[in-house]
C-alpha cells in the first residue's frame, strides 16, 4: 500500500475545481498540479497546438514521478487524449469519460446538453461517447467563449456575467434538455449563475467531481486510506496572478513556482 | 531610394489594425505580418514572459531582413520595448510614443484616459510618458480585460458588448475625460460602440492610426513613394481561424503560414 502521487494539468485555473474535488475524495494523495498559464487559454487553440503543449504539460509531470495524470482540461482531453494516453506509461485520466458516465448515472429521459470552449465543442467527442452507449440520446452542444475570460477575471457572478451567460443558454432553453455537462474545468466557477439560468428542471454535471469519483474508484484497491498528503503547484508564467486567485478560491495561501519554457 | 520591408508583430488579431493603418500610408512597403496566435493573448501575462514572446516575435521578423520593426501591440509595447531595442539592430516603433504625441496634439484641457490590458495598465508606461511632457495633466487609466476575447470573437456591438462596455466606461463617466486613449490595437474594433458610450465630449486615439502617421514621417526620405507593396502573414497556431476573422476584417481572402515552435 503506497501513498498515490498524482499528476493534475491545465491551461490555468480551472483544473483546479479539479484538483479540489480530488483532494475531498483522496486526502492522503500526493498532488503536483500544472498550470500552463504562460500559453493559457488552450480552448480557442488548434489541434495540434493543443497536443502539442499537452505533451508538455505531460512530460514535466511524469519527470515529478507521478503514477496517474488526470488531463484536467476539457479541451485538452478533447483532442489531445489518444496522444498523451500513446506517450504516457502510467493510467491518463481525462474528463470526458467520468462526465459522460455521471450524465448516463442520472438521466431518465433523452436530451443532453453540452457546454465547452470552442475547441472542445468543435471536436464532438461527447456527442461521440454519448451515442457509442446510447444511440438514441439527443445531444446539444454550444461553444461558450467568453466564460473561460469572466473566470479568469473572478467575475462568478454580477451583471455581466448574468448577461454572458443569458447569452450562450438562451438558444437551449427551448431543447428540454434534462442533463447539461459543464465541459470545461473553468465553468463549475460560474455553476450557481448558471443554475439559477436554466431553474431546477436542469440537472448539471461537473467534471470536477466526476474525476474525482473516478480517480478514487481507481486508486481505492492499491492505496493507502488515511494520511495528509502535499499539494504542490507549477506555473509557467510568473505565478502572482495565479497564487492570488487560488487564494480567493481556496481557503489558504499558496506559493506556485514558475517553471521555465516548457518546450525548450 | 527603396520598397521599405517592414515586419510587424502582435499577440494575435489586434494588430492587423496596425497593418491596415499602415497600408493605408505606405502602399508600397513590403509587409510581413506575425500573429502570435498559438500563445495569444499576451495582455494577462508577465513582464517576463511577453519580455521573451516579444523578443522571439522579432527574431523571426529580423530573419526575414525586415529594416523596421513594429510592434503592434500595447502590451508588448508597454513591458518589452527596452528589451526589443536593446537586441534588434533596426528602428523599433512602439505604440506608446505615436499614441501620446496624437493624444497631446489634439488635447486642449487636461485629462486623459487611457485604457488597455491589465499589463499595459499595471506597467503605468502612458502615464509616465505623459508626465514627462506634461507634468501637469491628470491621467486615469482602466485595464478592460474582457475586451480583447470581445474582439477574438468578433463580437463588436451587440447588447453584450454593450453591458461589457459599459462595465469598464461607467467608473470613467465622471472623470470630465477630453481624450480616450485605446492603447490596445484590438479595442479599434470596438470603437464605434466605445464612441456611443462615451458621447461626442471625449475624442478617441486610437494607436493604429498614429503609428502609421509617426512610420510614414519616418520613411518618407528615404522610400519610394508609389509602387504596390506585398503583405505577408504568418502565425504561430493553425492558421484556419486567423485567416477567417482577416477575411471578415479586410476586403479580401487571405493565407497565413504557419510557424513552429518560436521558442525552438
Amino acid at each position: 500500500m503506497s501513498r498515490p502521487r498524482i499528476g493534475i494539468f491545465d491551461s490555468g485555473l480551472g483544473g483546479l475545481t479539479v484538483l479540489h474535488a480530488v483532494r475531498n475524495v483522496l486526502p492522503q494523495a500526493d498532488l503536483i498540479y500544472l498550470g500552463d498559464t504562460a500559453r493559457t487559454p488552450y480552448g480557442n487553440k488548434s489541434k495540434s497546438t493543443i497536443e502539442r503543449y499537452s505533451l508538455e504539460c505531460a512530460r514535466f509531470l511524469l519527470r515529478q514521478e507521478v503514477e496517474m495524470l488526470i488531463v484536467a482540461c476539457n479541451t485538452a482531453s478533447s483532442v489531445a487524449l489518444e496522444a498523451l494516453r500513446v506517450q504516457t506509461p502510467c493510467p491518463v485520466i481525462g474528463t470526458i469519460e467520468p462526465a459522460v458516465q455521471s450524465c448516463l448515472a442520472i438521466l431518465r429521459g433523452q436530451t443532453v446538453g453540452i457546454i465547452g470552449t470552442h475547441a472542445t465543442i468543435a471536436s464532438r467527442v461527447y456527442e461521440r461517447r454519448l451515442h457509442e452507449i446510447a444511440p438514441h440520446l439527443r445531444v446539444v452542444s454550444k461553444a461558450c467563449p467568453l466564460f473561460v475570460p469572466l473566470v479568469e477575471e473572478g467575475m462568478f457572478e454580477g451583471e455581466v456575467s448574468e448577461k454572458i451567460i443569458d447569452l450562450y443558454l438562451r438558444p437551449l432553453e427551448t431543447e428540454g434538455l434534462e442533463v447539461l455537462i459543464l465541459a470545461c474545468t473553468h465553468y463549475p466557477l460560474l455553476q450557481a449563475a448558471i443554475a439559477r439560468r436554466l431553474g431546477d428542471a436542469v440537472r448539471i454535471v461537473d467534471c470536477a467531481h466526476a474525476i474525482a469519483r473516478g480517480v478514487k474508484s481507481h486508486l481505492e484497491t492499491t492505496s493507502e486510506a488515511s494520511g495528509s498528503g502535499s499539494t504542490q503547484y507549477f506555473v509557467t508564467d510568473e505565478p502572482s496572478r495565479f497564487n492570488a486567485l487560488v487564494s480567493l478560491l481556496s481557503a489558504g495561501e499558496i506559493k506556485a513556482v514558475q517553471l521555465g519554457d516548457l518546450s525548450a
